[in-house]
């Protein structure tokens, strides 16, 4: 075995929370097979992405190894694990494996890409094995915020590796198998664990974590309580959580409906993948419309203030016919996620203008979280006593602390963050190799690199406004009329009310008309010259510096 | 006294948490004397604002009344309660009243902005009063996180109001005079209080506050426990906490250096207006570099992620010469904002990967908040016992909230927004009138209404990209040479790898080859058929519709 190695890469999601994506390889150094594990997305903002629909891991290293690529792996079917698959598919064209419920979420996007639905393969939990290469993976049930997610038992000649996936210590999740510490346990005592790639999210989470199955009763309670209309939001891939509720709704004697497309798409690819199994019966929105308020329940879509989402919707009108009024009662069975404050607020005020209770998690009793928290994260640690310890799906502030947690207890542990290649054969991570580990943007159809330039063009522009300069030049490079000066994200009118597209036309010509030849034969002169005259007297006229685009058309003697 | 009656109008502030604005009148309908508490600003960000540099409430309505307004309160030097005041002075001219810090702040940006400095008159604290047409008011001194924060007692024939400004009940506020149960007591036993216009910022914090005295030894004590050099962090503006923060590093044997102009400004205002007193020595920046890591604490600016700010720049690299290192501290002894979340998370990262530890206001063991917490504001109703209620300074979510706890006191309390004027001379706020209360924006040197467009038109760039074209047209109206385009903001290849500006110019071309003479002589047919073109075609290429400018040139025959 001398000279094979055994290498881990994270492409995305470690230093972020987002865009998962986790190469492991093995075999002679530069020769190593690999697998992928997971290929998710990571949602774009104005401050940083504008424009962009969403953003996925830069998979240039694998696109230059395909050869080597054995397979690919997705933990679960959340967006940030399975989100870019149907749009990076196309590059790699490897086997995609899955249990269940994730095939069925990712074959539905394959249908609407077309993309060959065959190359997702469903896979039963362990003891079913998938050889690929020298690597050979089975899914292990964990509990999480979706159904079927699932931690990784990967058995490498180098060793056995567990890949946490996303997960929580929750023996009673509502829908599928919960976490089993005995499940665990026997894992590493069949072999030792000799690398344990773990979910960092909670890490700053003190308390230990409660189980989905606490929350029916309580919400129920709140129901009851409740005078009008009853309007619940979650993620719509919380499948536990939508049955929970429902069926909190129907023990307050209320019909229930669901609301948002998402949530359709998530309960029937739940049901037909088998997984979920009870679910209380619903009414459409139509029938809503008949039943009294004090008999009705909603659960919508957008807990994160997303504009077009339910939520969003009923906080600002109808939706479907259906308003909220004064009285009725708006319960968030979610967190923020940071960064979605405003929106989330936003929502909240508008409802609040509408008269509408509002009630948010109320300190964990209406929602819990799908994270192992930072007891969980050491009673784990103590179950599988890896040899090493890699925190993944986090922050740089996550992983760390992490791994600070790991090597008190005395794992070798070690902050990996994107494009850090770590050898992983010997008894502690060393850093192999550093890739240039990017973003790739999908931006409407294409895709494009995160440092192109394009969306940096579109925040200067959303910063500074934008000025056009046409010139005309005739034959003899000789002005043709006057320069002309389009504003887009402007004011109209600066200094003393002075109109900004005329001053700076009447600059820009003054300019032209005393030019001389070599500035006016050269178009990179003109360009500078141009764009030096509209920022200086924008910057005099209304304290800002445009971007500047130029257009100078010389009419060529034919 | 018939016919006369007593107003209030928020321009700013209510149904936000910024930009705060309040009119009181006071006289014969639609000719009521005027005054104005507060003149603050709000802060722009990419979604809503790109570009823009602060952002003030639209104050048309009192320009067109400026025959009635008698005079300017501000109530402490909050940017959001002081910072529009230099731009908006010079349309209202207006004598201004503020307390000496408050004035000191005021006077040094009129400084800046060339205003006259003697328009701004300190005021001494109760029983000082100030007379202002029918109004009388005396400045209260109130605790908050900030030196002489001001309550307005407003008397009026209508009757006594008290205008809480931001307040914190802190009988030890370190700096300045603390909060005095005894002299609300007092005012409200002088004259019955009418109505108490009240601070909601933090009404939904349940647990009563805590004084910013209880901060200095659990701080000092966590320097004395830190290795490295320790940094802290916290608003500019709380020079209470920057005492404090001073003190706990000299506690602990370290020589304290602040970085950060606005903190030295602080300072040294609330020196000269004599606030402060018995700060402790501080070093410069260049003595720092001599001091040893472990005997030196730097207290900075950015506690809310500002880019450009002192903790900004330290989390990226050096800073003066002063570097953070594996091993160091960085608290801070502030909360997060909603909506900077991003920003300070940025931060807290980037120390991560340099291996500072960082230290949170550990549930408020290290930072208090500078505004009344639930049980405190129901405190302070019962102190004033007011005829009447009426929430401001917060979200609608906040105002309505703080309308409830006074209604269930059985108070007439009401949620009032920007623009509703209430008629508060009976024993109810009733509404009077809805008056369009927008926002200015301050972009470069230029004031521009929010609703102008041209922040509108910023965004569409930085969403959709911006696609340009320009066509020159001879004496006859026919196309001399091919359609040029110039795109920003826009990926340059689209389907195939098919460049998109070359592709857009031959299907313009195309266009133009083949029109007819009425449209080409049409500037109107032109532009809606050419941007028509390259909507469509850029959506078949890279599924996206640009923002489009036309530039038509029409040769003249001269």
């Amino acid at each position: 075995m001398s000279g094979e190695r055994l290498i881990y890469l994270p492409l995305g999601g470690a230093g972020e929370i987002g865009m998962n994506a986790y190469v492991y390889g093995y075999g002679p150094k530069g020769r190593e097979r690999l697998i992928l594990v997971d290929l998710g997305v990571a949602f774009p903002d104005m401050d940083t992405s504008p424009g962009v629909d969403l953003i996925m891991p830069d998979i240039s290293w694998l696109a230059d190894k395909l050869d080597r690529l054995e397979a690919i792996f997705i933990t679960h079917a959340h967006e940030d694990h399975i989100g870019a698959l149907a749009h990076l598919w196309p590059t790699l064209r490897k086997p995609v494996y899955a249990r269940k419920f994730t095939a069925t979420i990712g074959r539905l996007k394959f249908e609407e890409y077309g993309l060959p639905k065959d190359a997702i393969t469903t896979v039963e939990s362990r003891p079913h094995t998938v050889e690929a290469g020298p690597f050979k993976v089975q899914f292990v049930p964990v509990a999480h915020s979706i159904p079927e997610s699932g931690g990784l038992v990967i058995d490498t000649p180098a060793g056995r590796i567990f890949h946490s996936g996303d997960f929580k210590r929750d023996a009673t999740p509502i829908v599928g198998e919960g976490w089993d510490d005995a499940v665990m346990e026997a894992i590493a005592a069949e072999r030792p664990i000799k690398a344990l790639m773990c979910d960092s999210t909670n890490v700053f989470s003190l308390h230990e974590g409660r189980s989905e199955s606490t929350l029916k009763d309580p919400i129920a309670e709140l129901i009851k309580n409740s005078g009008g209309m009853v309007v619940a939001t979650t993620f719509a891939s919380n499948v536990a959580r939508l049955k929970t509720l429902a069926e909190a709704g129907r023990m307050a004697d209320r019909s229930v409906c669901l609301l948002g497309r998402a949530m359709k798409r998530m309960v029937s690819a739940a049901e037909e993948s088998g997984v979920l199994k009870d679910f209380p019966p619903v009414i459409t929105p139509e029938q809503a419309l008949e039943v009294p308020r004090k008999n009705l329940m909603l659960i919508v879509t957008g807990s994160q203030g997303e504009r077009r989402a339910a939520s969003a919707q009923l906080s600002r009108g109808k939706y479907l016919g259906i308003e909220m009024k004064e009285g009725d009662t708006f319960l968030f069975s979610s967190k923020i996620i940071p960064g979605n404050e405003r929106g989330v607020y936003a929502i909240v005020n508008a409802l609040s203008e509408k008269g509408v209770n509002i009630v948010d998690d109320n300190n964990g009793l209406y929602h819990v979280s799908g994270h192992a928290n930072r007891p969980d994260l050491e009673h784990v640690h103590r179950l599988f006593l890896p040899d090493m310890l890699i925190p993944m799906h986090g922050e740089h502030r996550h992983l760390r602390e992490h791994a600070r947690i790991g090597l008190e207890a005395g794992i070798a542990s070690a902050v990996v963050t994107n494009g850090m290649m770590m050898d992983i054969t010997g008894d502690v991570p060393k850093v192999a190799e550093h890739i240039e580990a990017g973003r790739t943007y999908l931006d409407g159809s294409v895709l494009i690199g995160a440092l192109d330039g394009v969306v940096r063009n579109r925040i200067r522009m959303a910063l500074n406004g934008l000025a056009m300069v046409t010139v005309i030049l005739d034959e003899q490079d000789r002005p043709l009329g006057e320069a002309w000066v389009e504003l887009m994200g402007l004011p109209e009118t600066g200094k003393g009310g002075r109109n900004l597209a005329e001053t700076l036309e009447t600059e820009l010509t003054e300019f032209l008309d005393g030019a001389g030849r070599k500035i006016l034969a050269n178009d990179d002169k003109m360009d500078e010259a141009l764009r030096k005259i509209v920022r200086q007297v924008s910057m005099e006229e209304i304290g800002k510096k445009p971007e500047v685009i130029v257009v100078v058309s010389r009419l060529a003697a034919e």
